[in-house]
């Protein structure tokens, strides 16, 4: 069990008119990732809600603020479980089996052109047995291609121009990654948390962003950015792109100041919480879904066949 | 009331490997679209299911089929009971108080780059009033503008090039509208269906695509494309733009005939069922839906604001 | 006449494998465009060369620089004579009687893609009288709709990225038009060179970027971006669009320091040498060309068609 | 010495306005491309130029026709002798050695975006060593790449759209391996003609277009679509891309009917002219052009660093 304190600052400059706001920075509730100790502190004295999407365990946080600073400040303890899956026994599950919840996650979004994909993704990754080691082939591929540089991208950027661009920050690595997933007809989806950052001892945690994809009967996770050690995400959010799930989606003029993320794990003994730490195994923090009816098994019957 | 008969059939010859589909040729069923009599053939003997999304009551039909020839007839009886609504009193809902599930048709999608046209929007409809009015003139904005010339663009063609070509299809039309009203904060959504034609007494039904956009308590429907008679409309799928709800998603190397679709009206003056035909008022096939807490009446209150 | 002295300073860091250079920073030498008491002055021992090309006039100085700084210094005194016509008597030249070397200009180009933007230029000013008040309706449309700022763009930003942006800098307003002329069949050139300052008791001078068009007999000058004296501008280079004519390309790794321009007018009735002013006439600083000979006047005649 | 007989009939239907027309379908004369017996047929009595552009040898036609059918036939007889050069001993030639009008080739165009490319032909090619050889493996690795398939593009397809769709006709393989070789710095341009068809024995000819890159002191000949000989092709045009050198660029609204191009080799013992054959050579049909100063063997000396 990993056992982390995270805490989020936030603060905006709002102009006259007021503006709203729809925050994704809480750690989400999941099977494996229970949420403690949570706390929320807002600036000014406005009215706020949070609703958590049925689907993903997302919760958004909406307000409505006036003029002026805006601060907020979020912490909580999360106790992360994580499934673990040796990668060679992770299957790929085939479209007809796939829950019908996760068909979505097949279609290209905004960030995501995997229909422009198809043929390239064919010829990269077409000739690899399914399964997991074909997704972590299309993780290592990104990982080597694409150049991590700081502001090398912007909101408008999708994996089609980080495919050309060859450079981007840990969003564009996850954008391409899903786009090359999803043309192979594999699930995959955008997620966003804190990360543990790149040297435990040293490097400070993050917003990241990352990608899950369905395989076996759950949504792994995988880091095509390499950056960051996946055992120790907190996820607050996760949907087809980042469109779905900004940190931040504001409506109205307002000056932002760079986030401060701070984080730390707690290493207990006596509750076994240890260290994150590179493992060989895929990692999950997803409840398994039930299988999907395998099409040949359906009792409905089409009846023209039947005539 | 509208009742409408209508059939859907489709073709395709698929290759040695066989293919998969997720159909979206169900009409969709709502608070005010029953449908009755339905019936699905398909020609070869393969298992299928049917699954209705919950939050939007689309009906996917998935099947596996094998090589050779695949043809499915799909025909129902759909009953129509508009909601009718005076333009001049319907209002846009400001971001805090939209329901929760009707936020994510804010947001930019593959086909509706709404993050890109945010100055134009401004620039050309900034300075209406909000309102079911604004939306109207970004309906005829975009059919004065647009030409509608068969075949003109492709399965990748975006919002952004529409509004570049000035040339499309009923599906390019939505698509610009829906991005123009996203980038206003209004939410849109991508709905298709069958068409009763632009000439009842002639013009033969067809797919349509059009758009629902979210004003008062519900969705309401508008045709940029100007070809048809909305109250004809029988909806299949909604969702954030055409990769969401294609008529066929097709996993597989399939040759893919021109589909048939054919529709009539009932009249019946026993059960009150009427001739499709324009009107003044804005119409809904939804159900309305509970008013958003307003946001200053949240009963949660931030911490730090109440220190 | 208008008598400019105007310098240029350039600021580069070399790494240690050294960077080849191609400036356009020399004032070109044209009919009405005259150069005296010219210097350069660069900070290596280095070679250069000075190249001009016969056909517009561009002088292109190249280098092989070493590592460390390069810091140059071009100084001139730059005298005007500009040709003066009345727009209500600039005619478009029909196609097939525009000069052979003026062609190139009616073709799209890496910033400036004519080839999407027919329909929609057709619609905006199809409609218009061609002539001078045509082209002179496209830039007025594009400084109306475009709002200027200060780093919105990059180098890979095009005319079609700007239409749907709205906003740019002096580049991006000149691609626009030119993409816009040459989508009506008008050639239309990119011009650089550096402008007297939007304000000329106060505002510095700086690079600019503008556009020619041809019409009558000569390429005019059109400034878009509406923010400078034309009658001040001193030319460096013209070319199909941004590409052809940097100020400065660069081969290597090179950092770059913020451009120095300075230039003032220099008032002297001795020699009639005036303020630049804004004036009612379009301008051009362009020789006439030969008119191409009419297509029926060709003296070579089609053997079937005489046959 | 090749010699080729070539043909190539257009057929155009015209509206009630007339349209003017710009050709390029006259074999360009080269040094070591020769046209004997040339003639042209128009079907209507209108009058017509052919300009020759005098850097490139570029002959365009120019034409307005009116109303009705406009049927062209051009035909020719071409002897080709072919500068022959070991790849081995072929080399790039520094930015600051190259004449002067090569210059224009290094830099991005409307089907070339070189500019965008940088990152990613450094990945692939910047680690082998420059000359020749790299330049075949640029041409090798497009043609691994992409697949030809027809009517997979069209007149807006660029480079870019090419590298990320991976199918596209000739042009599509010329634009993508020029913005390749710019993007190295390395000039490369694009050249139309006819090709000699794919098996000399049975396929028919056809037009092509294929590129050619600045080695040595010379344009040599590359063909990536790889689906012809180049010793068979016959030269029309060569320009920075197909914007450039179109076979018929026109304006008006015309019906194009698909072009006939026939043409066969004259193998001919006592003239010495040859059949078409791949040869381990790489090939020019252009003069060589004076080595470009050496930067550092300048007379002209900079006032600074003499200071």
């Amino acid at each position: 069990m990993i056992r982390m304190e995270l805490e989020v600052a936030l603060r905006y400059e709002i102009d006259a008119h007021g503006a709203d706001f729809i925050f994704n920075i809480h750690a989400a509730q999941t099977d494996s990732q229970t949420v403690s100790d949570e706390s929320l502190q807002v600036s000014q004295p406005v009215a706020w809600q949070v609703h958590t999407e049925p689907d993903t365990g997302n919760r958004r946080l909406r307000m409505r603020a006036g003029p002026g600073l805006l601060a907020l400040r979020y912490a909580a303890t999360v106790e992360l479980i994580h499934h673990r899956h040796a990668p060679a026994a992770l299957a790929e599950v085939p479209v007809c089996r796939l829950p019908a919840d996760v068909l979505g996650y097949l279609y290209p979004s905004r960030y995501c052109e995997s229909d422009r994909l198809g043929r390239l993704a064919m010829q990269e990754f077409g000739h690899l047995p399914p399964g997991c080691e074909r997704v972590l082939a299309i993780a290592r591929w990104v990982q080597r291609r694409i150049t991590f540089r700081s502001s090398s991208s912007n909101s408008a950027t999708s994996a089609v121009d980080t495919l050309v661009s060859q450079v981007g920050v840990c969003r564009d690595f996850a954008h391409l990654m899903i786009a090359l997933c999803r043309a192979l007809n594999i699930p995959a989806r955008f997620t966003t948390g804190t990360d543990y950052g790149a040297d435990p001892g040293l490097g400070p945690p993050d917003f990241h962003a990352y990608v899950e994809v369905y395989l076996g009967r759950r949504w792994y996770i995988f880091d095509p950015s390499g950056t960051s050690i996946p055992m120790g995400f907190v996820r607050f959010g996760t949907g087809r792109d980042a469109s779905d799930v900004a940190f931040a989606t504001i409506f109205g003029n307002v000056v932002t100041h760079a986030p401060v993320v701070s984080g730390m794990a707690v290493v207990d003994a006596c509750i076994g919480a240890l260290q994150p730490h590179h493992c060989p195994e895929t990692l999950s923090t997803d409840a398994p879904q039930a299988v999907g009816r395998q099409c040949r098994d359906s009792a409905m019957r089409s009846r023209w066949s039947a005539a």
